[in-house]
């Protein structure tokens, strides 16, 4: 992948950058934050990496997430801003604050189609699985060996948003690229171990509680999950991991989960996981609806109860759902 | 790897050829089968498939799948045998007939550590992670070129036994013979869809049910599936899917399902399935059980009711926990 020389030319000009991620972060929004802070200390340079969210005990095996700080510490001034995995200027939560941040350049690099270009320079690359796998192109062109506690961190997020080489989307060329990351030193079964497979016995619990109600409809798989039994199983998140299981079902093209929340205000809203097979597309109506991701995987968080936002997302969804299928036909 | 060329050379001197492969067939069963199948057609032999059971549908897509034969078309004279995948004779089911068949060459390609080396001529290679991998080097060894339906096959071994490279012994070897044979046309989206991403949602419904009893004790986490239960989700198989989602549990080191079944005889009879996390090994115990498998995944048959079998299995398998526990620290 040739690189534009401006993005390389404002990563080399400046000195005093600060690094950020979105907001419910991922492997891919960890290991790419953390990887940018490894690339730019190999070019000599200070970097400051912050995140909304406090570091989750599975990324924090990472080289260099002890590091990261959170928005109380980030200071007005910088030279640049620059901003991974995130698709909109929303997503990088309370870590930029308009006033003070919005007349420094600002860097965007990020591999989500729905990237709303909100960055003074772009770098948006749908081609590629993972934001990690862009920062493998621009490490190789700023001349840095894929190796170390790089190689570690951009493995990571290749993992993670392939689903460990799930996707439709692995191809070769990603295939080439994990394996150039293992022989720089980065350990795939241990990365898979801590990222993948590393549920709580909880989860389990929970699965157990919701999957008594499942739902196939016209396509499309789906639960919902309640605070109450969230309170049953002892654990308060899924993480859109059950949307990802569900997806397996061979008698469904899309899988979504509802998880019931409450917002910052108290108020009650939805957390809502979309998945679908190769040929379906759930993530233009995450956009539609405030929210964000690729086709195969997206989601948003609505306002409302459990029963009200499911029946009606999942009529949109289903909508959609006939739509794309009679497109195939 | 340096093949023993007593390998290559029974290969290419006999022509009437017999591959069989093990009975209850995973990925690795079929993928090795078929491999050897498209190996010989190469080498302008005219080999025979058998298969005790029926190719279930997820397998179906694999190129040569239609000329598997079942035991009754097998007949009793052939140059040479060839067993894939199996650990030991009784491995082979029905397709191998003792009076009739065991005074032929009997080749035993395997890579399961417990093989009991049953054949005239055996080539074991426990630092294989499939059947399949150990084909790629039969072919490069024989100048057959990694492509088209022999890629497909052997691709598809690789994936079913690393669970889409998710086990630890998913070294960079590894990756590299699952690129080669990407190169050579593999579509790895496509097999991870068609085997690791394809249950019935009956499947998910059935863990609704059995997930509200789930067990952890001492390290191990654990089910028990009844017949009533499976009745009760409209399914009969489960296919040690659910041991190895279990093992992904932070809490636990090992996991078993324990799924109730009613023998050839009429007996009932439980099937066991075992996973361990990497440092513990529930394959001896499987193996001293009269089942097979390996260190991280391994199971067998016993007769008796499901509380009775479950608890005297668990006994042993908390005891093998603990003690491996303790040559960890």
């Amino acid at each position: 992948m040739v690189i534009d020389p401006t993005i390389l030319n404002i990563v080399q000009q400046h000195n005093h950058i600060l690094c950020v991620s979105h907001v419910n972060p991922d492997g891919d929004a960890y290991g790419s934050l953390l990887g940018m802070g490894w690339i730019l200390r190999h070019l000599g340079k200070n970097p400051v990496l912050a995140m909304q969210d406090r570091t989750p005990a599975e990324f924090r095996y990472l080289p260099g997430s002890g590091q990261i700080i959170n928005p109380g510490a980030v200071v007005n001034t910088y030279d640049l801003i620059i901003c991974l995995d995130a698709s909109s200027a929303d997503r990088m939560g309370t870590v930029f604050r308009a006033e003070a941040h919005a007349n420094l350049p600002l860097l965007v690099i990020d591999h989500h189609i729905t990237n709303t270009r909100f960055g003074t320079l772009n770098w948006i690359a749908p081609e590629c699985v993972a934001t990690c796998q862009m920062l493998v192109y621009l490490a190789q062109a700023l001349g840095m060996p894929l190796a170390g506690p790089l190689a570690e961190c951009l493995l990571t997020g290749l993992v993670t948003d392939t689903l460990g080489f799930r996707t439709s989307n692995t191809t070769p060329v990603v295939m080439e690229t994990a394996l150039q990351l293992m022989h720089g030193g980065a350990n795939l079964p241990d990365i898979v171990a801590r990222t993948l497979g590393r549920r709580s016995y909880r989860v389990f619990q929970l699965w157990g509680v919701v999957l008594a109600e499942l739902h196939l409809e016209e396509g499309v798989i789906w639960v919902t999950i309640s605070r109450e039994q969230m309170k049953r199983a002892g654990t308060n998140r899924d993480d859109g991991q059950l949307s990802s299981m569900l997806i397996t079902a061979a008698e469904a093209d899309i899988s979504a989960t509802f998880t019931e929340k409450v917002d910052e205000t108290g108020q009650l809203a939805v957390e809502c996981s979309f998945r679908a097979k190769p040929g379906y597309d759930v993530g233009a109506l995450a956009f539609a609806l405030g929210g964000g991701g690729h086709p195969p995987a997206s989601g948003c968080t609505l306002p409302g109860t459990l029963a009200e936002v499911s029946q009606r997302v999942m009529t949109a969804l289903k909508a959609a759902h006939q739509q794309q299928a009679a497109a195939l036909k």
